[in-house]
């Protein structure tokens, strides 16, 4: 189960699919790669071979229903080596600031490797395609997401990954006393990550988690996990010990058995708000949560800008099928922009979305009945209406457990949205002034400003949810510090002693 | 309930006892408090009149077992104006970076003026004594914890407070965008802290969620509760706001009900593990513990000044009676120092101890008979021995609920220890050298040098669990931040579009 | 000339006065004080006897021209102490970050306590008043230069000086090594400050500098060095040790001369530019330099909120006659505003300035002749006019050395500007968009928005000029890590040698 | 004579050379480069022709004499393009926090261009053997020195550049209003380095004022430049605009002539004392120094490790033939190690460098006569002696302008030290207990504990004086921030102004 098997079976694959299958695939794929992107089809499956289970399920292809890639799930009974790969690893962690500092140079030395490996266009080309073939985006969508990854392993390169066990002390009460304050690793940690970023997500925690000293097992959605697949090969041929990283394929409710039996210190989830919610209570808050967020965009009195508010709204809403973290779910909108010509180009917009370059495609989450009843209960209130799209999508082989659904706008009147009773509050503040908006919400990651938009933004920025003590962040030092540390505190006293010490009394 | 209201009762209670009686008591009293810790007594009992629960308990005192305070406890049938006050403060907080920054000042202003007033002789002396009389510890213990308070409070004058809320920016793409970082506050909070320290754990934990904007509902064992009452007076007579903080007595259950009720963004709990677990499942997580360790000193080779360790080990094992977070659970010796009569010392100086200055006192939580039972369980296993005291105390009058036993040491041979399983790791690690020790274990806050002990330590230090993504801090300003704040990030983007903006293609 | 030695002259002073005079003048000063600010006069001077030189100079009162403070002033044979004094210091300073930390604490309790008693109207009042009498400005403004003080001395209560010393150390190559940077004293430093800000400016560049541990030689200009004077028995009073504060009274030149003998490791300069370069050059760039500036204000096309801005205009301007080191001396107006009564405002405002509560005052730098003689030339550039004031002030008994002139406004037409040459660039800045003149200025501390003023900004901003290595700054934590320390690295690698190390080959 | 002109000049160059010259070439060099170190000889002289001076000097082969380095020097009639050039920068830079922050984002990408170009072995061949040549030192000392500046530009790709400028915001006094720390840069600054690192120096300087938004320009001692002429090449290879850099080759008085003139807000100068503060008072203080320390080492009381140290003495005092500006100049002895067979060892040692693979080779700055003389003078003292070494190398063709010397130690008696007077301080400190060492002292960078040696510290500790306010760091973050860029100030004030705002009282 481990890498270390892993490896020995994938030797043994290339073995099996022989020289003139390489040879070919070599045109397509870098060296460290086991698949090639253009090629997997039913015809020619590919195997998720991480692990030794005898347990395979197949996917379907989102685009046309094919059985096309095989993966091997971890069953409740295999996961015995993953909980004793865990527990094996120290609660101090495999490094720290005061143990294996050598490892922080290993890990600064992987970054710079593999930040120049992920550069490379055929290797950027590599993931972006594989990405596509299972969360089915845009090539600049899925480009993007290999770019960030890119950008976040450059940041961490040389010796940017001690920098982040950077301790501080401060002068004690007398000669030889000090207090220092140093980041800790947790030591056996687990990170669950879901579908629609295949790569960014887990591989900025995972390489958080390593960076800080911990030793993960890593659960990516079934469904994608074979990008992750392919990308631990590349950090392996940049250098990272195969025994670092557990990588597991299994379905949910065997992670939660494992999570229960390896108890493991600190667990990041990425993923729905009511397994997030599940997962905390099982373990009792050792846990960091990112869940879905219910993102709004506020357009308030002054009308400017519009062409670029329109495409900006176009893309925050539907870009990969509106399937980001990020991807906006309300638009409130002052009345000052109703004769602005706003809606008409963003109706002009979605329209230009097609599923020939994926700038719209299956809902890997949502089936299309489900939007189409969503849709109808919208419209029950009074005034509300489709502004545009609001039908499937036609003449696609998009399989039916997936959703196919045209961009989509329902208009409800303000009004209305008041009724539902506890959303006054949020209603009442947003018309104040700009920075009376954001010094009374508690959102997450904001975007504020007539440029503001979530892809736009500087990709090293925190992105995470804001108000929860259990909320983790992802793409900055400070969180991967925050999220994959904890603060220890040690006071040294080293002496001497005081000339003429002598006994006190007791107290 | 709330404050309000018992400013009220305040004033009324004031009114009953009329000029006679203050004047008095002001001789040995501030003019905030309304008891006199040397006058409260069977035939005086005190009030702790904070809320209007119809409901009275009588506490016992720990010296003589004489009912000598009256608790008014809140009842799960009284808990809705807790409820409603909390959730009427809203989860951006009373003030954050963007919102009443105004009231940072005013906290830094609070804190000055109430480190003057806790630093006067004769406030100082009266919590030091009130905290004698609930929390039995010697008076320079009890004055030690009235000091650390007082520092505390020095820490976060003039404008201490608001650099707690310093946010930072990274430069963005463009000209107009930046990513900024800053600690918000969660809003409505919960703070349950513990008899051992009556006033220091509420005192710091409830400054600590005010200066970072948050609202704290606050519990107190009500055992000891009558300290923070009286803290409450004196943080109002400094320009406290009344509504800033809700103060409730109650029992567990009670308390449990009201957190599920009120669902506080964040509850802090100081407290013993069985309880903090339960409250980390109920409560899914959004806490932070701080719950009690078992805390070990180890002495390497190198024998040296060999009367100083023999005091501090009296001292971190036997002041405040063990009570104290930090209290010297286990000491593992080498045996070079077997024959440094440093055990023939430990036992003259725990001889010192007497039950008169409360050198040595009653046990709140643990009964005399449990710990009778305790050692007998030990003294079976092969070697073990009683070094000294083993006995309950004499000539007192500490009530039975409470305990009453000699400062005690029970030797047990390490390799007997070796054999129970799972301590084997711990043991394996303790004799490398120094740094080593340090890089192999995750303990909390950690002493180490000749002259290390918890009580010598800089007041300011980080006190509080290592290894637990719930772990609670407390005592710096690190810990105030990462406990009662969490990060937000805002991306401002104001423009200008760049010249010559187009359209792009769909993504 | 030490400490030391004044103390004892302070003691004989009092000796000397006699209880009846001390009886009157306590109810007016502090116990510390040794002067009565309403009680200086002609008939009754007072005397600024810090040091023993034979040499008594007389200052005039700024009001009347009375002779009404007597200093002595060393010469320029009788530098060698405190040449003695600064050489003894050495250059580790009198304590850092691995010695003597206590002393660190004792600054903290220093600090607390002056706080406390500066805070205490008594207190504040005094000092108030002193400063009027030898640097006449409104009750206000010399009320706020104290406040401001006090607040700075609150900023480092308790533990906030270590943390000024806090390290940081980064993991290292192996075990046992890490990389630590720390903030180092320079020991012997001098500190040089003006006449306009009597208290605030020394006290808080002389606590910095003791604060990091620095011992000071102080040079207040001779004229308002009664402040200083009486602010250093406060600090004795508040247990500041007398021998860590060497304070002088001189000339220039021989203030000159005791740098060059005594080569402070750093002298802080506030004060003209003709003399910050000087110095300069003399010590070879071992200085740090806050001069005056020409500060300028921008108003922008969006007229709003005229009779604030008429007011800040007013304020900003006129407030201490001018002579505040962020006093407006420019103001450019886009042309919209000339509709807006704007000027007329502002001529209003002037008028409701008078001497007889010092909004308007003597000017101590320049005489009554060369401003007129100053704005005679400005009225020889085609289109410039008086708009108001442009009179000597009627009345009034301030001496001639001084001047003594109505508040006075010139303007001059941009395009007259302009032709001044390479004057251009920054005229040709002014009027884009905010953030692009924040962007293409380098500026000291500015002041940007609609509510932005000098005095209206918090008190603990950093004050100091931009984009000059010698530049120094005052105010913050910052300002004083930055102005009084310096970078110390010190790379622990204190083993163990790895197993089996072997020689290596020489390179 | 700026950049720009150079890329003509290179690709006029390269015409010249033409497609035979390229061909043999390609095969030991990288494809930026003008040079192939191996081939450059008295007969085959390299050119570097940066500028379009007519005034060619030559340089000597520091191994034989011969003429191999044809440098075209600026006069001083040449010097008006570099001071316009100069001029043409704006005080706040070519970007800073508020401006072309996309520059940031660039010098994040040359550096990760940059560092994995010279990361290539082709490339760190090329550097460390063109080292050799004009800075003879042994290969491994030579290709350190390109590792460390891979490393160091490792440390800034991505968004780190852009980390460098990250500022904080406190929160003001009301809404709208916080005080901004920024960290600005300069705009015009200098650059001087020596010839002892003609790569590592130079590099970091230059990256660290670019980073934060300078211009510089760049003189390296001539003797070397040609290192920098290429690496300059490399880095527009990798993107950096040609008009960001200007790189001059002139002597001293030639560029103290563009100082004065061109008046760069700061000059970073590393190399002798002398020079130095001479530059200082030239400059007046606009200036940061490293300057040349006098080394020492201490070995305290306990004698461990002998093999270990004597090889640490040996590389610290003989390594790039004693020419590191960290070289160990004195080495103080506790009399416990006389008997260890330290010295002896170390002579050993000495005497297996050799000229063949320049473990020993050419002093650039002291002939042998010189070197002869000053033994000559150390021997006069009573009870010294030469330990090893004191004789010229032989066999040797080092041309008689620079020393050519084996390693040399002189023994010198600690009580004839004693008698020079004011070292007395030094030498009473010094074997105190090790912290007590490290408080009673102010070097620069330190290192301490058993394994502390400078070259085996990690490469990115920051390096540089302490005590000079003037002193410059290299090779950190801090380093960077604190050289090359100032504080900057910005209060924002943005309103609302409060409601029923009314005229106050002038004051």
């Amino acid at each position: 189960m481990s890498l270390v098997l892993s490896r020995r079976r994938l030797a043994a694959a290339v073995r099996r699919s022989g020289p003139a299958a390489l040879a070919s695939r070599w045109l397509h794929t870098p060296p460290f790669a086991t698949v090639s992107p253009q090629e997997i089809s039913g015809s020619s499956p590919a195997e998720g071979s991480w692990t030794t289970s005898g347990n395979w399920n197949w996917l379907v292809d989102p685009l046309n229903g094919e059985k096309f890639i095989k993966v091997a799930e971890v069953q409740e009974a295999e996961i015995k080596p993953f909980v004793e790969s865990l527990s094996n690893c120290p609660k101090h962690g495999l490094h720290n600031p005061l143990k294996a500092p050598e490892r922080y140079l290993m890990y600064g030395d992987i970054s710079a490797k593999a930040a120049n490996m992920l550069g490379q266009p055929v290797v950027s080309d590599f993931f972006a395609k594989l990405i596509q073939r299972v969360s089915p985006k845009s090539y600049q969508q899925a480009l993007a997401e290999v770019q960030v990854s890119q950008k976040f392993l450059e940041n961490f390169c040389g010796d940017q990954v001690r920098f982040l066990a950077r301790s501080f002390a401060v002068p004690g009460n007398h000669l030889g006393q000090s207090s220092n304050g140093y980041r800790w690793p947790y030591g056996p940690v687990a990170i669950i990550t879901p579908f629609n970023f295949p790569l960014e997500i887990p591989l900025l925690q995972l390489m958080g988690a390593l960076y800080m000293g911990n030793k993960p097992v890593l659960k990516v959605d079934s469904k994608v996990s074979i990008v992750m697949d392919q990308m631990l090969r590349l950090l392996h041929a940049c250098g990272m010990p195969a025994e670092d990283v557990n990588f597991i394929n299994s379905d949910g409710i065997t992670m939660n058995k494992l999570l229960l039996e390896a108890n493991p210190k600190m667990t990041l989830f990425t993923g729905s708000s009511r397994i997030a919610e599940k997962l905390a209570a099982d373990l009792k808050g050792k846990i960091k949560l990112e869940d879905a967020g219910f993102d709004w965009k506020i357009l308030g009195p002054d009308v400017q800008e519009v062409d670029y508010i329109a495409w900006v709204c176009d893309q925050d809403a539907y870009a990969c099928s509106g399937q980001k973290c990020s991807a906006q779910s309300i638009l409130f909108m002052h009345k000052n922009w109703s004769s602005s010509g706003l809606l008409d180009k963003m109706k002009s917009l979605s329209e230009r979305r097609k599923l020939e370059d994926l700038t719209i495609g299956p809902v890997l989450t949502v089936t299309t009945s489900s939007m189409i009843e969503h849709m109808k209960n919208l419209l029950k209130i009074p005034g509300s209406k489709v502004l545009f799209g609001g039908e499937p999508l036609e003449n696609h082989s998009i399989p039916e457990i997936y959703g196919a659904f045209k961009p989509t706008a329902v208009f409800v009147p303000l009004s209305e949205i008041l009724k539902s009773g506890n959303f006054e509050l949020v209603t009442r503040e947003i018309f104040g002034p700009f920075q009376e908006v954001l010094g009374r919400s508690v959102n997450g990651t904001t975007y504020a400003g007539i440029r503001a938009r979530t892809t736009g933004a500087p990709q090293n920025h925190w992105f995470g949810p804001a108000g929860d003590p259990r909320g983790a962040g992802i793409g900055t030092p400070e969180a991967i510090k925050l999220v994959w540390s904890c603060h220890r505190e040690i006071i040294y006293d080293i002496g001497p002693l005081p000339k003429n010490w002598a006994l006190p009394s007791a107290t």
